[in-house]
């Protein structure tokens, strides 16, 4: 699905034609969503774009940020939480949005749907005036910053995801649980890999190093170089958080298991020397006289009963001492 | 909330008007507390100060030092560890000052109330020499040094909290200690996020990149970053001491573990094979002379009496000798 | 076992004798599979190879890229995942590549089968366009390039493992899958330890730094660059869902122990007090009436079991609320 | 206390006179011990230092060296191991000593008592030949070379701590030997957050940055460089000794749960099945001559005993095969 | 022990007196073994060597490379794996080897036995063609190599003890596995130690920085660095199979004490339940008809057995299911 719109100083004309898009006077920018691989070459050769950059289109590979004769590739990725397909419950989906960045014409390239680059395209064809003077190179900084600024959102959601485990790992021992947890230090990761390239492939905007990025976009480029480097952070610290909350998980299940000990502790320590002492008197030495005389007395059943009663508070004090009720 | 502040020589004047503030001879310092969108427009109106730094000056960004056109921008965040909402006790929270220095103005906006540029405010107001002559670069100076030394602040609360929990962690296994150690881990890696890039902005203007940078006032701002430095290493150094603790929280677990089972082990290896003796001789088996010959005895009772006093004496001698006791 | 191949235009020549081929017009390559001593002192003396170098294709040493007065040396290293002689399942074989990259030839040897070059061989045979017209430095680029694009394939193989790994944790606590997992670590630590100095030896390459390299191969050996980038972020990210696995494994280990303690306590604590209970009523002490007047009443027995079946109902509800059961 | 020397050529004379001092001819100290701040302000006026090094001499800064004007000022700590106030054992105290190197002066001070001054102005004092003829910049070396040796004798004394944990670890499961640890954690922490600014801030001299720095004098510099460069990797070792010893630690407290739940483990499994038969053999139903035939024959009683000997005798097999003893 | 060498073109001459093996035509070597203060000092005075290195020498310093005005000093210490004195079974042992490279001379020193360099000397006094012809540093760069070379013998020691302790772990839960573990990782700790700094020493040789090396020479101390940076890789690598094998250790010991565990629950669970059943029939409710009529019952001591039976039964498939037996 190719696009093409022209736009100088006020207006912005959208083309049919890829070759009439090309000849007309003011910024081209050709955008192709869900690109397959005829649009692709059709582009290629209006544009003689290199041909390594465009394998990198197709395939899934870093961001970068690559300058060739008369034109700058940058290959940025948009990307999501969605829901995953494996036990673990969601995952990063990362679409590559390739920009190629001329003289006088950008174009933009997709094999996803790529609904930044569509966001921006409407703002130029409304005629946002920030957009219709600056040149092939803002517009670029434009994509790149709505693919960026949705990174933010990413993490929004992952932030949500990490307060919902710190609120259970107090309270629950439940796998289900150490499984959230894996599950959102796995999208950080696979958040990360992406990021750290996108970076790097920015800074080299930022710095202004290729021809087709004019000076006063460059400050633009360092905006989005700053968010990045900022989103960098946010990851850490996520990560951060994330293992924390991973170790109360962990201690919050030797607590169980330390509370169970006591449990069993107290009983069988209180209910086995009882069970010890009442067996004593079940013993069948009872008929000569001599052989367990308590046997005979008249207020042995209910002196058994208090010596054990006493035991047992003597033990629930000592065990109260010891912290175990 | 706009003040306006001009000052040269040996006297500060307050002037109420932006514009003749801003024509009046000496160095202009002008200062929008808990600024609104309005004081703000007004503001970069009156020193055309740059659109993205406005943007940073809202929005919640990393500490930056960037160099514009005629004037240079600081970013710094002041912070102060604060109650905060969630089931963890305290929070960081942090308030970004921003600083334009130009040739001979210095501008200062915060959305917050920005306590500690009034501090510095009220002192080139009460006529501080050091102030009124060294010109904007100085103020700035001043101003940063303030909200830096108020890092050191945040950080004796840290120590103290830390110290708290070495106290506790030898004693207890409560599981809200660990959640004590879990958020001046959190506190800490929430002010490390802040005090690195600070370190970065700094560093761009002790080496004195900036032009409205003065060579004299480098080694003030050297000086500063030196402070900044020292803060990232006590807060690395915290980090390992809240380590350590977490160690000892845990092992102080599992010893608890460790306890209970020995108590639970001794009880029940002590009882439980005198409750089988004393089963053995409440079996029926007495019947006929051959079977059970001990029933009639004339010391069977006092003999297994003494029998399992001894079991008991060897067992505690036992479990003496392998420290269970 | 030397193959010999001169290539110009649009034709490509086998050639049986060294010397003839070396004389031949056009780019000259030159490969030794299964590389012998003398084949190897044939080539050497031929095209007049570094001593260093020819150690280098015999040892088991690092992948590197060494630039000597009149050819490039480039050692990489081929890796496949095959099964292994210890008890850990796997394991990661490599063979070192050796290519000498001259004004006019090219010379590979490895002292295995070194199939990715015989590949690259076989397209030029079969007279690939791409190949026959650009030079040796392209050549080279297509060995490596093919080498590189195998690692893939290792990853992939290693992903399996991994996507099994994570299914078998949540379930079993079978110290195989901890083997497994550990095994997988060593796959990764050992592939880790072949691409790092492959990145950095590519990496000379993709600066153009050696003469030989002809500044339009230069964008190719930086695409296979970005390649291993790639890889050893890949490689990182893998290392990093291993220990997820193993935390996850170690927890369901934690959890079981935990559950059965959780049996033990529950059977333990409901009946430990019945049997006791029941000890009472087998106490010898009924002789007189004043001794155990329950064994006397008409509903004694069936009043003892409605207790029973209460404490045992008590403690169910209990040990429900508790999360027990 | 301010002490005043001048030496050239082959004596020194002592000084009483700051400002005498200052006029002869040679190379002149002025040393400072426990200094207050009218000596410092004194000293100060004498030789014109920096403000900001002052207020690093009387504050809890890093090492550090900054060059000015006319001098160089290098800050260097000097490090002891003590007996500590917390409930920790011992911990490392510094005293910050300062040094200001000018053309033909040397100027140090220090709050503290500063004995490696003392003993480098003895060694001037009985007229040490090296140091006489050098210059300034070489006491200066010989300053900080005491300081810096100093570091190995506290090394040294956690060498020994460490040894004597390695010695417990293995034997002893007590809260103490883990407080040990972290105690020695803490001093190896707080100790390299004092040496890595002392390598930079002597690295600096060991280039020869400052112009105070005659070239002979650098490579004296490089030899304390190398001496802080060999202590903070002993540091890194140490540090990596302790953990070591820690995880020793926690598997010997591991180790001992599971020993003493393999004693509760065979004890109970012995006697429990035993205890249950006889408690079979207690049972009422020997009524009828039907029920419970085994109590009305003549070896019942043995028999039983030899069953349950069976039993145990089995059991122990089993578990010796285990290892459970 | 001091022996010197003359060798030039094709002959090597062994000298009794230093100063005519300084004087003879060609390149002097003079070793020093098991040097004693008076050797080194008759050393230095014939070749004028720097008093700094010679405190190298005799100290026991990180391997290092210095230039000085016409000599280069490179330290490079031997290291073999030993058994140790203390209680962790074995110790890297090294013996610093002290190489003074000049414009004709070479001076190696030892305060041990340095049996690499008598390797090297030995192969010079045969006519080992290779050293005669290339001066100096060659000589130089063949005693750093066997050095080099011997530790590829310790690493090969250090692989053997880990493969012992991999058989090891998945068996035994012995502390004496754990201080295996922690004897390796010592080794490797102590070793790493060396090898850094001499990767760093010989970097310095392999660049050509000294002028004493000649650029012939550069490739091969590039070689020997190429070994540094693999021994360096391997000490890594061998980290990280210590520390897999030391989780799966203790993992082991995890896996033992569930286990103990398994067995405990089942076998209380089992009987306990039962002991309570034959308690209740050991009960002496029996005197009147309506108390406990099951004793009276012809067939009630079989019904209690088969109903035991099958609880037994019921629990034996339970905790089959469960995975416990």
């Amino acid at each position: 699905m190719i696009s093409a719109l022209v736009y100088a100083d006020e207006t912005a004309v959208a083309y049919d034609d890829l070759a009439s898009a090309r000849r007309a006077v003011g910024t081209t920018w050709v955008h192709v969503a869900e690109a397959t691989d005829d649009e692709i070459d059709a582009v290629v050769a209006a544009f003689d774009l290199h041909p390594l950059a465009i394998d990198d289109v197709r395939g899934d590979v870093r961001a970068k940020t690559e300058e060739y004769a008369d034109h700058t590739f940058v290959l940025i990725k948009s990307a999501s939480l969605t829901p995953g397909e494996t036990t673990f419950e969601k995952e990063v989906r990362t679409t590559p949005i390739a920009i190629f960045i001329g003289r006088d014409w950008v174009v933009t390239m997709s094999t996803g749907a790529a609904k930044p680059v569509q966001r921006v395209m409407d703002a130029v064809e409304r005629g946002d005036e920030r957009l219709l003077h600056r040149g092939p190179d803002f517009t670029a900084y434009r994509v790149v910053d709505v693919v960026v600024d949705a990174y933010f959102d990413l993490l929004d959601d992952v932030e949500t995801d990490i307060e919902e485990i710190e609120e259970e790992v107090t309270v629950s021992t439940d796998i289900e649980t150490l499984e959230k947890i894996n599950d959102v230090r796995r999208d950080l990761l696979s958040f990360r890999k992406q990021v750290w390239p996108a970076r790097e492939a920015i800074g080299v905007l930022a710095r202004g190093d290729p021809q087709q990025i004019q000076p006063q976009t460059e400050k633009y480029f360092r905006d989005v170089h700053d968010h990045l480097v900022q989103i960098v952070d946010l990851t850490e610290t996520y990560r951060d958080l994330v293992s924390g909350a991973r170790d109360i998980y962990l201690n919050t299940l030797s607590q169980s298991t330390n509370e169970v000990m006591k449990v069993l502790t107290v009983v069988a320590t209180i209910f086995i020397p009882l069970t010890f002492v009442v067996g004593v008197y079940g013993m069948n030495f009872g008929e000569s006289a001599y052989n367990m005389p308590e046997l005979g007395w008249t207020y042995g059943y209910p002196a058994t009963l208090l010596g054990m009663t006493l035991m047992v508070a003597v033990m629930l004090v000592h065990f109260r001492r010891r912290g175990y009720l």
